[in-house]
C-alpha cells in the first residue's frame, strides 16, 4: 500500500521536471451535463509526453540503483506509459525497451522512439505484449517498470491530486466530487490515496469503458481479476487486469466505479474540443463522457473535478471520432 | 488612429469580463520549425466565445449611449465577431443582429444564436453580407459595429498585446518576434499599436492566407484595397478589405506581412493539435503555419510569440483538415 506521504515524496522528487498542469473551468461544457455541475478540468494532456504517465515513470526510474540503471528498463504499454518511461529513462541516461501491441497508436509508437526507447511491437493485445515484456525481463535482465501496479508509479500519478487540491484552494474553491479514469488503476490508486487524507469528504468516482471494465469486475468478484479480452477505443484504459494495489485503494476510498460505453467516450472527445478547445485522447475524455450521459450520481450544482489524463491520439483516429 | 492609452483604457473597461488567457510554451512544436524558435502561444481560443473578438465587441458595446443601446446593433461576420457581438450585446441588454454569409460555419451560426443574436444568413461572401448589414443599419436604425475598422474594436483587440507583454515579463522572458494573423486588421492594428510603445524593438509580422491577402495587396498598392473575391479555409481571415486604421498601423509598425497557402494553415491546425493539444481554427493556426514552413524571417533561437486567435471550427471541417 501507499500513503499520502509517498505521494508527497513523489511530488518533491519530480518537481521542476514535470509540468504543474493547469486546471481549466469549463462553464459551457458543464451546462451541457445533466445537473449542470461546475466543471474543473485537470489538464494532464499538457503534461510532459502528453499524459500523466510521465509522473510515475520519472518517480520510479529516478530511484533505481546504479546496478538497476546499468541493466536498463523494460515495460509494456499501449503507449502513454511507454512514452513516459522512454522520456524518464532518457533523462536518467537509462536504456529503455517498451513492448507495445501491434495495433498500438502510430503516434504513440513514433513518440516513444522519438524519446529514444527501443520499441518492440508484439501481439494482438496488451495481454500478449505483457507476456513478451516479462520474457525480455527474464532473458535480458531488464528492470520491469509496471505500468500501474507499482507503489512508486502510483505515488507519482497521485501527485496529480496534490496539485489539483492546491490549485482549487488557490482559487478559493473546494471540489465536491472528483472523477478519475481507470486503466489498471495507477492514477486512481495514487489520487484516491492522497484525497482520502487531504479531503476525507470528497466523493471519488472511477470510470471504465464497457469493453475493459477490469476494476468493476474485480469489485464484483471481490478480488482482482484478469480479463482474457479487451475492446475499447480508449487504448489507455485497456489494461486487462486491475492492479492489486489499486484494488485495495478503490475498495476503501472510492465511492463507485462507473462503466460507460465507447460512444460516450467519443462524445467526450468531441465536446471537449468544441466547448473547451482541449484535445483529449479517448482515455482522457472518459470522465467527461460519463458526466455528459449523466452516469455520475449527485452532481447537480456541485464542484466536479475531472482528470483529462492525456491527449495522445492519432489524427486519423481523431477524424473518425469527429463523425 | 489609436494609441497605447486607448488600448489600456479598453483593457481596464473589459477587465474581469473577459479571460486573461494563458501563454503556453511549446518546445516540441518550436523544434519542428526551421530555426527552432522558442515558441510562446497566446491562447485566445480559450477566450470568452472562443476567440479574441469578445474583447473588441465588449469594449465597443459597453460604451454605447443609452440612445444607441435602445436602437440595437448590427454587424457582419464570418462568425467570430458575430459571436463576440452577440455575447457582449446580451451582457449589455442590447438587441443584436448579425449578418453572416450563407456558407458560414454552422458552429458559429448556432453559437451566435445561442448568445441571443438574430442571425441573418445572406450572400455568397462577406462582401454581400456586408452590403446587407449596411442596408439593415439604414432601414432599421441599428448601430453598425464594424468587425475591425473601428478604434474601439481595435483597441479592445489590442489588449491581447498588453497581457502577452506582462505575461512574458512575469516569467522573466522577452519576445524578439510576434506573429499576428490578419483578416481586416483589427487585431494587428491594436496589438502593433500597443507594442510600438511598450517594446519598440520588437519585430511584428502579420500573416494572411494567399486567397485573402488584402493587407499585402494594400501595402503593395500604397492604399487600402477592396477585393472582389476571397478564397481560403481560414474563414476568420477572409475579410475582403484592409481596414484604413489597420493599414496605417501596419505601414508604420509592422515589419512585414507574410502570405501563406492554405495547406500551411491546415498543417498549423494539425501540428497544434498533435504537439500542444490545443484546438485552433484555421485562422488561429495561420501564424504557426507560417513558422512551420519557414516563412517568418530570422527566428533561429529567438523568442517568438504567436497569437492563437480562435478555436471555433466545425467538427466536420476539422475532420477534413486531419487528412
Amino acid at each position: 500500500m501507499i500513503r499520502l506521504s509517498d505521494v508527497q515524496d513523489a511530488r518533491d522528487r519530480i518537481a521542476g521536471r514535470v509540468h504543474v498542469t493547469p486546471v481549466v473551468t469549463a462553464t459551457l461544457l458543464g451546462e451541457r451535463m445533466p445537473g449542470a455541475p461546475r466543471l474543473f478540468i485537470k489538464c494532464e494532456n499538457f503534461q510532459k509526453t502528453g499524459s500523466f504517465k510521465s509522473r510515475g515513470a520519472l518517480n520510479k526510474i529516478d530511484r533505481l540503483t546504479d546496478e538497476e540503471r546499468a541493466r536498463g528498463v523494460v515495460t509494456v504499454s499501449a503507449g502513454n506509459h511507454a512514452q513516459g518511461v522512454a522520456w524518464a529513462a532518457r533523462a536518467a541516461g537509462v536504456r529503455a525497451t517498451v513492448v507495445m501491441p501491434e495495433a498500438a497508436s502510430r503516434a504513440k509508437v513514433e513518440a516513444s522512439r522519438g524519446y529514444g526507447a527501443e520499441v518492440v511491437l508484439h501481439g494482438k493485445s496488451s495481454i500478449e505484449a505483457l507476456a513478451r515484456a516479462r520474457e525480455l525481463e527474464a532473458e535480458r535482465g531488464f528492470v520491469f517498470v509496471h505500468p500501474f501496479d507499482d507503489p512508486l508509479v502510483a505515488a507519482g500519478a497521485g501527485s496529480v491530486a496534490l496539485e489539483l487540491h492546491e490549485q482549487m484552494q488557490a482559487i478559493g474553491e473546494q471540489l465536491d466530487v472528483v472523477v478519475i479514469p481507470i486503466g489498471g488503476g495507477g492514477l486512481i490508486g495514487g489520487m484516491a490515496t492522497a484525497f482520502a487524507e487531504l479531503q476525507p469528504g470528497l466523493r471519488v468516482y472511477g470510470v471504465e469503458p464497457e469493453g475493459a471494465a477490469s476494476m468493476r469486475g474485480s469489485l464484483d468478484a471481490g478480488q482482482p481479476i484478469k480479463m482474457t479480452c479487451v475492446n475499447t477505443i480508449a487504448d489507455g484504459l485497456g489494461a486487462p487486469a486491475a492492479g492489486a494495489l489499486a484494488f485495495e485503494v478503490v475498495k476503501r476510498s472510492v465511492r463507485d466505479v462507473i462503466v460507460i460505453p465507447d460512444d460516450a467516450i467519443a462524445r467526450g472527445v468531441r465536446e471537449l474540443l468544441v466547448y473547451t478547445k482541449l484535445l483529449a485522447e479517448p482515455s482522457g475524455a472518459a470522465c467527461v463522457g460519463a458526466l455528459l450521459i449523466g452516469a455520475v450520481p449527485d452532481v447537480a450544482g456541485k464542484n466536479v473535478g475531472v482528470v483529462l489524463s492525456g491527449g495522445n491520439v492519432d489524427l486519423g483516429t481523431l477524424a473518425k471520432l469527429m463523425s
